[in-house]
């Protein structure tokens, strides 16, 4: 599979899903897949999502609690979760409110090694 | 139930937890339960991450992603799940990288109308 195709995998097989991406932490998108019918600028989200993705990792490794792999945040809107593949790049998955965030980590998760395989 | 007694239940009752706390968005503690035995200044780790939630609170305001309400981040040292109170305040749990994140996370949520009601 290809990136994109496994971006669309998990997409497609996460209820809810709205959009899944890979993005450097300057906020640059290195690959995505939105579901066309989003009533969010999605854009702008993970572009400042990734603002603050960078914060989080400084202040994890301010704090020495290791290496930052995983980050979620729920709003009274949306679901996302961020994978960290390597030391440039992350993968985002925008869900609704009443997506299944448990599954979509769960695929985040599992396809973070072909993602990178597949970006080297 | 006292906030402390609930603090103390959720540390009590989720393997792995290493603190549990009530803190203001400035990075001030409430009230706080610390497992003794802990190897990280958990201290330092709750305020840098105070920081980083009022980050993600402004992000998700400037996007319209509607009220944040929750915020995990898994490292490959610790687990952290913040639950949000209300304006001011939010419930911070500090986990181990094996602790059971997801009871974590489903207690924090649980308690949180009795630790704003114990707050009023």
């Amino acid at each position: 599979m290809s990136i994109r195709e496994t971006l669309k995998y998990v997409v497609e097989n996460v209820e809810g899903a709205l959009a899944a991406m890979i993005m450097a932490y300057d906020g640059i998108p290195i690959d995505e897949i939105m579901v066309s019918q989003s009533e969010y600028d999605l854009q702008s989200l993970s572009v400042e999502y990734a603002t603050v993705l960078k914060e989080i990792k400084r202040a994890v490794e301010l704090v020495k609690a290791g290496a930052m792999e995983e980050v979620s945040i729920a709003t009274t809107r949306t679901r996302v979760a961020f994978r960290v593949l390597n030391e440039d790049l992350f993968a985002v998955l925008i869900m609704t409110r009443d997506g299944n965030f448990g599954k979509g980590r769960y695929l985040l998760r599992l396809k973070a090694y072909d993602m990178l395989r597949d970006l080297a």
